[in-house]
This record gives structure tokens, sequence and C-alpha cells, in this order.
């Protein structure tokens, strides 16, 4: 607390990122990362990279990336926003189309960012309940005063909504944004992107850091209507010139250039988390059904912070909200399958002493 | 221009940035930045860096550039933040410390980044003229309603404001923030840094990007008390929890360790300013004293414009500001010795013909 703090500053609720522990050995399930190391041809391209054209300003608008982004997402380079993780653009949204005084809504259940930008901002937000099976009540999202945020597949469950009940959202906010956060998109749902020409008020927001294994990097990005991204780079240019550096926008480039890479590493996390979902059940576990790179799960018998405490112990790090209607549940991220073998044996011997 | 627009949106007024053009074998003296490369350990530190551990999140602490921060300036690393360039660390500080409906100050000549974040966030500022001299009228700037921020050296100008006059800035408005930009500092000016325990009202901002040559990398720095740098971090926390990238940690690690090489280039870069200072006052330039890594030029014969215009014809790029009180400066970044021995050239050539 301080007296030259601003008003904003009070207003602010930071947000609390999952540990990043310092130990090595441990088992790191607790942030959603990638098990597997960026693409071969990211890290030479960055070693490249590191050299004397550093001393430079990157590029302000990026078109490098953006030109590789558009051409792998089948947009057009003016479809597209970059920003320093998808945290920074989601921030940037909610300043370019979320409009004090005007009530903007998210589930309750979700990326609790959410709330945090909105009182940096002070806008006003209803969290609608999600449904007793964690599904989106899509009809609660129809006609928003201020507009529609909500994460597919859905944070902290995995929850997938189909693109159909998406696009009823849409068709129900004609004049309003509808932000569409697909951080975990890829391992297993169904891309709204191919949406952005068909509704004017459509942002997707996607990201490196979990299928392309780049979360150490930063980079994000924002999909939509030309009129759209116009209003984020207005945000962006009035804020820092240039947010994403040199060896950002090259390794970027380099990871959306390498598709079979991420075919395959992605396919790998996909069959883990099916593998891992069935070993869980079998050992008393209810399971949502997850088309993310994590699951949430909970046990009749077993509370979830007890879970959690004792996997800690063993140097295992999982993710614990201990929030109303998810405080039974943990979050498990799917690691590689050494990881997720050394899980497994430590949840059966926890849950036989 | 769109209707899903925030009114935020419609108030910015984007900073335009000095170009970065595409095309090779250019004289690039127009953004001021270094001409050597960054520091041969630099370089070796971010090829090793290109590695594994890409896959997981930075740290959202940065601990290891606080402390390494922290050793070279001689403070405590809790009186240290780290942003995505100096850019976003204004953008922060703007954002953590100047209250809407309370007038801010700045020179009415000076980096046009102000006014941006002004716009941005609704803030009122008034412009205090600089004397005829350029120099900053050190009283006007007493008693700010809400606060004050200016660059020293001054920017587009390159004039310092010795430290007693900014400590005269500091008494003088003790319940409100001021903030000192250094970005140019280290080109002979002495920073206000070994003044933050003395003055809990003073912000100094800094950056890798001029004297470490690091523009491409994206590291700026605000030096504080504590209070200052944890509203600082309320408002990060609330905007994005990983702002710099792993690359960028240790890239501005090894800038900060390697003081020799910092020093090395720092001198060869202010030898190059006083000479070509030199010779450009026998060509007929009215230069003003700078401590920076450019120079503020002008000639009585000769028109900034119609000079800016025929360099850029023969590659050579510098900054012209079609603005009142400046338009007949251009401003010229320091490059090495054989681009400015090739400026000195050329300029002769366009005087005589």
């Amino acid at each position: 607390m301080s007296k030259f703090w601003s008003e904003i500053v009070h207003l602010t609720d930071p947000y609390v990122p999952g540990e990043q522990p310092k130990q090595q050995n441990i088992i790191k399930l607790n942030t959603n990362e990638n098990p597997y190391p960026p693409s071969p041809k990211v890290l030479a391209a960055l070693r490249e990279g590191a050299n004397e054209y550093l001393r430079l300003y990157p590029s302000p608008t990026v078109d490098e990336l953006l030109q590789a982004a558009a051409k792998q997402f089948a947009v057009s380079p003016d479809q597209v926003f970059v920003g320093n993780g998808s945290d920074e653009v989601l921030a940037f949204a909610f300043l370019a189309f979320f409009t004090k005084g005007e009530v903007i809504r998210f589930p309750d259940i979700t990326y609790s960012f959410y709330s945090v930008y909105a009182k940096l901002y002070g806008l006003e937000y209803e969290e609608v309940p999600l449904l007793p099976d964690f599904t989106i009540p899509v009809e609660q999202f129809f006609d928003s005063e201020g507009g529609v945020i909500f994460p597919n597949p859905n944070a902290p469950t995995g929850v997938y909504l189909p693109l159909a009940a998406v696009e009823e959202v849409l068709v129900h906010n004609p004049n309003k944004v509808v932000i569409i956060d697909e951080a975990y998109i890829d391992f297993g749902g169904e891309s709204a992107i191919r949406l952005i020409n068909q509704y004017d008020n459509l942002l997707v927001i996607q990201t490196l850091s979990k299928s392309r294994s780049l979360a150490g990097l930063r980079i994000g990005f924002a999909f939509g209507n030309k009129e759209l991204i116009e209003g984020l780079n207005r945000i962006k240019n009035s804020f820092n010139s240039y947010t994403i550096d040199r060896l950002a926008i090259i390794g970027a480039v380099a990871a959306l250039e390498d598709t079979v890479y991420f075919a395959e590493t992605r396919e790998k996390i996909i069959c883990s988390r099916e593998k891992v979902a069935a070993q869980l059940q079998l050992l008393g576990f209810t399971i949502l059904e997850s088309k993310a790179n994590f699951l949430f799960i909970k046990h009749n018998l077993l509370p979830a912070e007890v879970l959690y405490t004792k996997l800690k112990e063993k140097g295992i790090f999982v993710r614990y909200f201990n929030k109303p209607r998810i405080c039974e549940y943990i979050r498990l991220t799917i690691g590689n399958e050494e990881e997720m073998d050394r899980f497994i044996h430590e949840v059966k011997v926890i849950l036989h002493t």
C-alpha cells in the first residue's frame, strides 16, 4: 500500500499463476505445459537468430509472423494479431472491446484471469453458473449487454463446447464481441477460426504455449475480422510499439511451419490423456471428458487437497483450486509417458496407505 | 472504425515508431539503436538458452534478472521492476501512478509516447514549454497536480538536466510520482538511481535497448522504492503473468554482467558523437549539446526536411519530426565510424550541390 498508487492499483486483484518450482527432479503437471520440447527446427532457428541483429528493434508490425500465421490458419494477414503470450492478447482485447458500464459475461468456473482483467479496467461482469455437469449453458450467454468471453475447451475443466453451440452464442450477440479463448483447442476440439468471415463479432484467441511447446517464448494470437484486429493494433500501438522480440518472431514462425512435429506431439498427448483417464477410472476417479492437455478429476474417498499435498510431497506438482464447486477436483496436466506411469504409480500408493 | 470498438479505442492516438526499412545496405540512423552488436557473451548465452526448457513458462517473478540488475545498479531486488521494453514499463507506470482528473506534466518537446499513454488512459496533461535553448524549465515542474515525467537526457534533443536540478523537481513534488526516463543516460549523464532511497516519489526507468545493444530483445527496468515497485507488479500481474520470456531473461542477465564490453562500446559511441559534432559544426550546423547516442542538428541554409529526404535517397535514414519548434532539426543516431564517415561525406555532397 502506498500513497503514490493510483485508484486503479487499489482496484486490482492480481492473478496468481501455478507454481514454477525451482528444484530439479520434480514432475511438473501443474501449469499445462507441453511435456515435449519445442520442434528441433524451432531451436535451430533460435540459435541462428541469436546474432548481431539483436541490436536492432524488431518489426513493429511483425509482418513475417502474420504471414506465417495467416498461411497456417487459412486466413489473411490482416485478420491476425500477435501478442506477448495470449494473456497480453486477452488484456488488449478486454480494453479494446469491452466498455465500462456494460456488463460482460463469462462462466463462474473458468480461466481466473478474466475477472482480474475486469477489475483492472473497472468492468462489470456476470459469472454465469456452469451446469452441474460443468457444460456451458449456451442460452445464458445470449444478448449479453457488454460481450462474452469463455475458453473452449474450458479451463480448468477441459470440457469442450461443440462449434454449433459456439455459433449460437455468436448469432445471439450480433452487436457485441464474443471472445473464444482457444488455448487448448489443438487437443481435440474444432477451432472457431473458420467462422471469422461469417461473424464480424467473433474474436478467437490462441497460443503457442501449449500445443507448440513454447510457453517459455510468449506468443499468442487473435483471429477476427480486420476491424477487430485494427482495434487491437490501436491499443497495442498506444501501449508498446514492439511487443514481440526478434527471437520470439523467429521461433514462432518456425513453430508454425513445422506442422509434422506439431501433429506428432499433439497425438502423443491425446493418446496419453485417454490412457491415463482409463487408468484413473479403474482406480475410482471421476473424470470430466477433456479435449485439453489436462484432466479434471476427483475421487470419492480421497479429498482433492489431500491428494494434491501427498503428490507434492512425492515431487509431483498438480493444481488444486480451493474454490466453491471445484474444491473436490485436482487438475492434472498430461505429461510424457514416463511421468504418467509414475503419477499412476504414486496415486495407487496414496490410495492404499 | 468499427461498432465493436470500446470508447477507449476511439480515444487512442497510436505512437508511430521510426521506420524499420527492410532493404539491405542502408545506413540506419533513425531509431537510436546501437551500431555495435550485443556482447558476444550475450549471444553465446542465448544460443545455449535455445533449448528444451522453452516448453516451460518463464519465472513470473524473474528473480534471477532482478538480482543481476540489483547487483549492477547497487540497489536491492525489491527496488527493481522488469518489463517487455521500457515502453511497457512506462505504460504500466502511467497506469500505476497517474490518476484520472489530476493533470500530469511533461515537456512540450519530448518522447512522443507520453501523450499516447495519456490518451489511452484518459489522463489530462500539460505540456510545459522547454526554454528557447531546449533546456527544461525546472520550476515549471514544481507542485504538479498529477505527477511529472521527462526523459533525461531529453529526446529528441539529447539535452541533459544535471542531477541537482532533477532533485529540485523531486523535492517540490513530495506527494506525486516523478518519473525520470533514462533511456539514454549511459552516454554521458549521471543516473538518478542513487536517489531512490532518499526520495520515495522517484521512479527511474532504463532500458537495454540503447547502451546494451539489445533493442531486439525488449528489456526495460524501473527503479524506485519498494512500494512503487509493488504498484507496478500489481498492474503487471493483472495484465500478463509472464511478460519476459526465457531467452530475454538469459540475454539480459548476460548483458548486465558483461560490464567490460558495455564500457567499451559506450565509450566508442561517445567519442564518435563528439567527433561528428565537431565535423558538423565546421559544416555550418547548429548542434545541441548531447549526452545521448544521437545529435539534434540544424543547418541555416539547408532545410531539415530537404536534408532528411536527400539522405534517404542515398540510403541513409535519419529522423525528421514535422512538428512546431523542432521542424528545423533532424535527429541523427550515432552509428559506427564507417557510417559516420559516410554520413559526413554525403552531407558535404548535399551541401555543395
